[in-house]
């Protein structure tokens, strides 16, 4: 039986969750959760992070409408990060483009891998 | 032109770094950087993490032969989470499974999807 407790916190009560499309493979984000989002992501299947800027559960897309389906959700070795695989409805990254790492540097350069979505 | 000095870390200096592996995709590990270990991993190719237990740089695989080595260095929307993609020598789990994510919630309870690779 897994328990949200068990998991390894910080000293904010935080996990670091990565998002990753179930289908494609691609990481598409990553933010925070505590206890009671990871209990919410689990019983409802909607991806829910704790927003450290607002202070309050983030239903991942409840406003965008960009949700994310939960697929299937899985912890480290060390209990202290989660890998959430997802069903992503449009873009997970709010500049629209399809994923928030879409920097790469090479050569010593900022290239930017992809372009907002049309929306 | 990249600066490391231009990414946000924590108040101990820190970023979280996911390690994805490059052919396959698999996410296999979360660790942290600091700003002389991005810049020692864009400098070398190896990629190169920041213990906190150990308060050190941690080359990774440099004691266990599980080097990873860069092939894309990427950056979030937010510049607070960096995605390296290599290629991996060997498990990247200290458990010698090739991931750390090898736990699934399903149905309420813990399930392993992958055994410790031999050796």
């Amino acid at each position: 039986m897994f328990d949200p407790a068990s998991l390894k916190y910080d000293a904010h009560g935080l996990v670091p969750a990565i998002a990753q499309d179930h289908a494609t493979g691609e990481v598409l984000m990553m933010a925070w959760m505590n206890a009671e989002a990871v209990a919410k992501t689990l019983a409802t299947g909607k991806v829910t992070y704790w927003s450290r800027s607002r202070q309050n559960f983030w239903v991942k897309g409840e406003s965008s409408g960009h949700v994310q389906k939960l697929v299937d959700f899985r912890l480290d070795c060390d209990r202290d990060c989660l890998l959430v695989l997802v069903e992503q409805t449009g873009p997970a990254c709010h500049t629209n483009r399809r994923s928030c790492f879409y920097t790469s540097v090479r050569d010593g350069d900022e290239v930017e891998l992809m372009a907002p979505e049309a929306g």
